[in-house]
């Protein structure tokens, strides 16, 4: 074996007990019973501690010291250059922190599930809190020379991007979005109201048909079952386990179709990216995503682009027509005006393309202050709600719609919320681009292109540096707000 | 903390790392895709040969040096006996090894799966002549003194009984078992002929209702679904995860209900025992079952002591008449008639209890001649063949209802079929003495009793110590004889 296989085997073998945590963290979101909870938490804190140990060691780092004098190729180089980061962004942060974390997380998340359906935000607040402590901690360990914790927490999705960056482009959308979606609201309104008489569309969607339509979806998309699987959990997700093992989960309401409709396009599109990601490369550094921003945007064109495109429903209606009673009076151009609607929402995932991006406007600046001890874990309930007020014009009617709602920060996952709106922009630029090459005349089409140009590709460039070869731009926001006026205004 | 707290944790955290590869395995059975199966197995190996690494490291055994001289009780004196057991078979057996058995067994058992189905034995061959070449290998590792590879392979089932001894117990039950079959197939025959027109006892049983029913059965022994969870797979098994998390698996037949009923109360024993083990010592060598045949003894023992006596099917009967409109024209009197069929059969699961142990005695014989190089894997097929003519009468039709239908030979379980014929024995002995303590007047008593005599001893004893202290005697074939002729011919 050459020095770069020895690195590439020990690469692969770490990423087998990620393997075992991502499983446990999937079953632990589907099919764990209750009792188990507890005893998973020490499970996964164990091996956490235990990747943590493997990826900041000397062997690996001897290994790939042998490795790089002897680089023979690009993915090579590039190989060896992501080990050398990877090392150096674990060797910042202690194992004892990390195994603290996924501890205080997974106790996090199991506690988060239960106060969002109790609403009640004091059963989860000190939880959150050890959470947000670890992470003040984390960040300062991880910021850059000059920055702030919530810098070094960033940086961890989304490289070459500072608070002050994100701070900005998040005021310039809200310059601009709050007066279109009012002027979407506004034109919408007789078309809603008249929607809101159609009783077909709230149902009965009977969940076993319901899950049947999703997966008949993701399909259509071009989705591997062969290579993933469908389920049900509180917070829909993708997960991959390991090379051919790429699973999704959606959301079932009786009362309520376009959640786990579109919410399974979403997880698909996310599915899709790792689906396509080149199998000679799995289990290594440079053979996954390329960043969560990418991740989104492809989960963003299948869910919005292709999945709310009348071409998509001129195709797939007669998939829902079939499984459900109550759409026998519903036309298709009705289901279409309300996979259209705009509306303020208390629930971002299922919030309009148009709102969307306001939601995480919230949280980014509340997530911001929570790192930055400018905002108590405590008084997060009321913070929220003002901000939903100022922004939205609504007030959530309880925690369970309000803070408690995503999954994130019981995971730790501080400094992820901005990426879904760079995720959100690169999705119509990039859509832009593909229509450009007349690549969206039909799906495989569309996928063959973004295989070409965005999966096979995996982590060999940073963002910016693969959508300029993608789509011949640096990412814009232009193409989002072009998007949103055709569709909305147009 | 004390020298055997850190003991107690270092066990606890490899642990840990069997919890994940017990969950990759239940999920390789149940709900994995396809596509993930060779990396699965890759993943197996990796998590195989760490936890061999721990299991085997210089530091274990510092810890358990450091623990013995402080000792503070009989537990953990014991505690530590078995550590330095278990350290020391693991030392037997190379890493090397391990991994490769690992690699063999999980590419065999997804091999075994299909080739099950397309009734080809020659697809399965190769990898099951892998697994018996490594067998032998570590057979002969794990002999005793003096003893052969089967010996050595034996001794990780059932401390204490050798080649030698297994032999004779099964030559006494061969001496015995064939005539008393006979007796008991030709005393059913007029009932048997009249049951095989019950047009009922053949379904059809939908599947979704069949697996409600098994979960109300399970339920109905005591089984704790807040700590466990029955699922769908090839071949029922049981399997704890972790402390509060043990699970287990039926499989669905639209024509025969037996199969499913049977084998979810067999299951749920294995289950009930794994949920009554002191969740103090979770985790840690003394906090497991005693061995393979005591945990059989409780599958037995709740399968057929308690599931196919007509005290239970009193209680239950409504549960399968509310369920499959197909009963509607069977007894209460036929359906136990049905349960307690005596006829020789081609699949052990489904045969019942006089004949099962001929069915062990088959593959016992039939494995030791594998291991000890008396027979190739390539003549399998025809000495499985012959061996089930000369024992029940009977040539099985392809070898999907013969030599394909256990996973046991692809898991590399060599040495295990045996101890389901102890189980067997044993769970009448215990039987026995609960009847005698007047503690089977009904089910929360009995699961009590085994509570007290079996579950919360853990691995404190071996078998037969367990079984002395529990009944009074050693283990015996006495109480499963009687019963026999009790229940099929009194």
């Amino acid at each position: 074996m050459t020095a770069y296989q020895d690195l590439l085997k020990y690469l692969q073998e770490t990423d087998h007990l990620f393997s075992a945590g991502r499983l446990l963290q999937w079953d632990q979101e589907t099919y764990m019973p209750s009792g188990g909870e507890a005893t998973r938490a020490e499970v996964l804190s164990t091996l956490a501690k235990m990747m943590h140990s493997r990826a900041t060691s000397a062997q690996l780092a001897d290994l790939a010291g042998q490795a790089q004098a002897l680089a023979a190729s690009g993915d090579e180089t590039r190989q060896i250059e992501l080990v050398h980061r990877d090392l150096e962004r674990a060797r910042k942060v202690p194992s004892r922190l990390v195994e603290e974390m996924t501890r205080a997380t997974s106790l996090a998340q199991q506690t988060w599930s239960r106060a969002k359906k109790d609403r009640d935000f004091k059963a989860f607040q000190p939880f959150l809190e050890t959470v947000v402590k670890l992470k003040r901690e984390e960040g300062s360990l991880l910021a850059p020379v000059g920055g702030t914790a919530y810098d070094g927490l960033l940086s961890d999705y989304e490289r070459g991007m500072n608070t002050a960056e994100w701070t900005t482009l998040f005021d310039e959308l809200e310059a601009e979005l709050p007066a279109l979606v009012s002027e979407i609201v506004n034109q919408q309104k007789p078309t809603n109201q008249r929607l809101d008489g159609v009783s077909g569309l709230k149902g009965p969607f009977p969940k076993d048909a319901q899950l049947e339509v999703c997966r008949k979806l993701a399909a259509a998309l071009g989705y591997d079952f062969q290579r993933g699987r469908l389920d049900v959990s509180a917070h829909p997700f993708s997960e991959t386990v390991h090379a051919g093992d790429s699973r999704i989960t959606t959301r079932l309401d009786e009362s309520e179709l376009t959640g786990s409709v579109y919410s399974t396009l979403h997880e698909t599109g996310h599915a899709l990216y790792e689906q396509g990601l080149p199998e000679d490369l799995a289990g290594t550094p440079l053979g996954i995503y390329c960043s969560m921003s990418v991740h989104e945007s492809q989960s963003r064109l299948w869910e919005n682009l292709v999945g709310r495109s009348e071409a998509f429903w001129q195709e797939q209606w007669s998939v829902l027509q079939s499984a459900f009673p109550c759409f026998a009076s519903v036309s298709q151009a009705d289901w279409l005006a309300h996979s259209h609607r705009v509306a303020p929402t208390f629930v971002r995932t299922e919030s309009d393309e148009a709102t969307y991006n306001l939601h995480v406007l919230i949280r980014f600046r509340l997530e911001k202050a929570l790192v930055l001890g400018d905002l108590e874990v405590a008084d997060l309930p009321g913070a929220w709600n003002e901000a939903y007020q100022k922004m939205l014009g609504i007030t959530p009617p309880h925690d369970g719609l309000g803070c408690l709602q995503d999954v994130h920060w019981s995971a730790g996952l501080f400094g992820y919320f901005p990426t879904y709106t760079l995720g959100n922009l690169l999705s119509t630029q990039l859509y832009h681009a593909a229509e450009k090459a007349g690549s969206t005349s039909d799906r495989p089409t569309l996928l063959n292109w973004l295989r070409q140009n965005i999966h096979t590709k995996a982590r060999r460039f940073e963002t910016p540096e693969l959508i300029l070869q993608a789509t011949g731009e640096k990412p814009t926001a232009k193409y989002f707000l072009v998007h949103l006026r055709k569709r909305y205004l147009g």
